[in-house]
């Protein structure tokens, strides 16, 4: 059974797991951050001890969470002298091998959602995404998971990484395509307001069903007039005016 | 006060505009359509005359509606010699100028929404953009959509015709980013259902803030480690792959 835990990291995800797992009544025993200041505000919230030395890293948690940047997760590993302890990362796009110097068990812990520091997320709601390099490690981790939501999946590094580049799409970039809806009203004086609805709409449609059955539009329709009338709207924003043509042929196809 | 309308057009907006006109109290006398049977189907349902022939219209309505596909619109209009009875289109993309042969009063009657025939609308929450090509179009016009929502604004031309880009962004091409994340899921397998508090997460963050602050992502953070692993992913993608980095070089400017 895992009761502390070591949180490698103090960014929004480290955060809001941190708190999660208080929570649910688990222990954060010890923060790292390679910035003491960060390790210090984080262990204060969580009544946990700090360090920003990995060669001073407490060797008495059950489990050690490396929730960093994507591209400094193996080289922290490969610092990491754990035994047999249990260690993870919470990233979406990189395989669980690169743990393999750190311990004989490791794994992936992915919570899939978009965190901030300021804003604790509701766990219950959060999918976790896990993988272990075996079946104790993939207990346990299905034990911990299963204390902070519901929705617990075992996936491959496989499926995590496609899973995560679908993330992108449909949230980074979905959330863009509104970013470019805010500047096109902007330019008019025309209030965004009047978009919402049918945003609304279009998100409460895809609740139930799925996108590719609710797609409409010019695109789809092969309506050459009203694309071209976009394509003069856009003349001068040569990016866009790519980007527009581009989506639309992939909508075409 | 206009009391009786026309509809020209049987498509999606017709059936919801007809609809909701009814709803409301106002009288359909007459539906036009180049096909008689679609025609006759949508008079029905809204107990009004039919006729697949412009030059055969009753003279008697307060108000001429054109809803058709936005390339029918001026040729249609260029065929009815309404003296000074009130028309209209209901394009988002089309000037009200090519509904000058029609009447002298003309203008435009935009309901801001995605519409279906099977599924009626609920008007009170969809936005309706007008204008008019002198006072008394544009006063007539705020009459009556004032009878179908709240939401009544007034528009120029260019304004509306940026709002509806606009919409194709927000809308269409927002919900083409859930297209391709439901085909990288289905790849691997992976439950899209995964995926719905994430996009949940970010309809809700959007309804109250603006997008471009509730920005995220590895092209935002200029995390090009990870855009690497992404575009590892699409390699036998071609058309994908250069979206992804066409819109991840937008969000990086």
């Amino acid at each position: 059974m895992i009761k502390k835990i070591t949180l490698i990291g103090s960014g929004n995800v480290a955060h809001n797991l941190g708190k999660a797992f208080l929570l649910n009544g688990l222990e954060v025993s010890e923060v790292y951050s390679r910035t003491k200041t960060n390790a210090k505000v984080l262990a204060e919230k969580l009544e946990a001890n700090y360090t920003n030395n990995l060669n001073e890293l407490n060797q008495e948690s059950d489990l050690y969470i490396i929730a960093t940047s994507d591209n400094a997760i193996e080289k922290i590993a490969n610092e990491l002298k754990l035994g047999n302890k249990l260690v993870v990362h919470t990233s979406g796009s990189v395989g669980i091998e690169v743990l393999k110097n750190a311990s004989k068990n490791y794994g992936s812990f992915y919570p899939l959602q978009t965190f901030t520091k300021t804003h604790q997320a509701d766990f219950s709601e959060v999918p976790i995404c896990i993988e272990g390099n075996n079946k104790e490690s993939l207990k346990a981790l299905s034990q911990i998971a299963g204390k902070l939501t519901n929705t617990v999946n075992e996936l491959s590094s496989a499926q995590r990484q496609k899973l995560h580049l679908a993330a992108v799409f449909v949230s980074n970039f979905a959330n863009y395509m509104q970013v470019i809806g805010e500047e096109l009203c902007e330019e008019q004086q025309v209030d965004f307001e009047l978009l919402k609805p049918l945003i609304k709409e279009v998100f409460e449609k895809n609740q139930t069903a799925k996108a590719i059955d609710n797609q409409t539009g010019p695109a789809l329709r092969g309506d050459s007039f009203t694309m071209n009338k976009h394509l003069e709207l856009l003349k001068d924003k040569k990016e866009l005016k790519k980007l527009y043509q581009l989506i639309s042929e992939l909508i075409g196809l």
